[in-house]
């Protein structure tokens, strides 16, 4: 029998909400189970929304720590890794300097994929959701369709012959006028318009409008409502 | 120039502490960082043995407490998963009822390496190494070479063309009895026969002498010495 049990990798931003309520259309909310991991983000805001939407719409929902970061940042001896999301004194820069924007946060998807694979064995789910998009990615390598199709075949290995786990990724070719589309066709629109934070400044709904999150999130919207006319 | 330094996945353990003393000598200690992770394990005497061996040897050291099992371990709607090493209350039983020992936790491997590449991260640190054998391997998946290797490219994935982590497995083609040869090699032979904790009941040493890590620690042992003859 098809496993229908589902962990959605659940941040509380525009995608990831959107992935959750494709997640309850899917699977149904009773077999939906939402993670939220806290790993040391600028924006405590994320979680409350994320807390929020659960809550008021009855889904299962888990926040999960993940200390690794902010304890390696804790250590004297060590460099601290240059990042502006988990580090408030840096300003955030989309270009890249280097290689990266430096709001990329080193193997920040692979540790939330395998908290959540976890907690997917506990819950008794072989199916995975995760709001990664490799057209608007910021240029983060762990956003590409590639990256995805690795890691579940790790997992595999990982676990012996028998595993089944599955990663979903509703959003992988997705413009961010498409993911506001499926939001409307979810019937969420409204909710993901108002409850969801994107803003790397931790501003709920339609945000600062400065930062580059507000920026491409708001050149989506228009985009959405364009292709309505 | 090839990165020199180094992060040990650190048990406290025969094969670990064989890894660490490896590293030690390829690297130089002064490019060495250990790192031991409290993830719940049934015996806390591991993590006591690895702070003491790095004590005594001058050897930088981080205790890393990885909570994700005992986490979803409390939460009343899920499923206790069946793992003799979380759970004080089973007994060990090596031989697998299904399709691995009791002992087997799930992504635990996968889990300690992806907290050791962003620990090389902040370290500065290209190289890994980890202590699994996929010759006296219990029947745990992620102690082979091929989990291994499609784990070093995942990481590479994750994070860029760019990257270039090696995992160093030195034990991966040995058995026991070679490890020891190893131990004996580097010199540490009585340190490792003496400091480390294999035992599943947590005795340091020559172990419980009943349990099945006990057992096929003291026929390497033997092996080895039978060997040196």
């Amino acid at each position: 029998m098809k496993n229908e049990k589902a962990v959605v990798i659940f941040s509380g931003g525009q995608d990831s909400t959107t992935c959750l309520f494709w997640a309850i259309e899917k699977f149904g909310k009773e077999n939906v189970m939402a993670v939220s991991f806290s790993y040391g983000q600028r924006h405590f805001a994320e979680l409350e929304a994320a807390t929020n939407i659960c809550g008021k719409n009855g889904i299962r929902h888990l926040v999960l720590p993940i200390d690794i970061y902010s304890q390696l940042e804790a250590v004297p001896f060590l460099n601290e890794v240059q990042c502006s999301l988990l580090n408030n004194d840096l300003e955030i820069k989309q270009e890249a300097n280097s290689d990266f924007p430096n709001s990329f946060v080193p193997y920040r998807n692979l540790l939330f994929l395998i908290n959540a694979a976890i907690a997917a064995k506990f819950f008794g789910a072989e199916n995975i959701v995760i709001g990664v998009s490799q057209i608007d990615y910021s240029g983060y390598p762990d956003c590409r369709e590639e990256f995805i199709r690795e890691t579940q075949n790790l997992f595999k290995t990982a676990m012996g012959d028998d595993e089944n786990v599955v990663i979903h990724t509703p959003l992988i070719h997705l413009t961010k006028a498409e993911t506001w589309k499926m939001a409307s066709d979810l019937d969420v629109l409204d909710l993901v318009y108002r409850e969801t934070v994107t803003c790397y400044n931790g501003i709920k709904g339609e945000g600062c409008g400065e930062c580059p999150a507000c920026r491409i999130r708001r050149q989506g919207y228009l985009s959405f409502l364009e292709s309505q006319k």
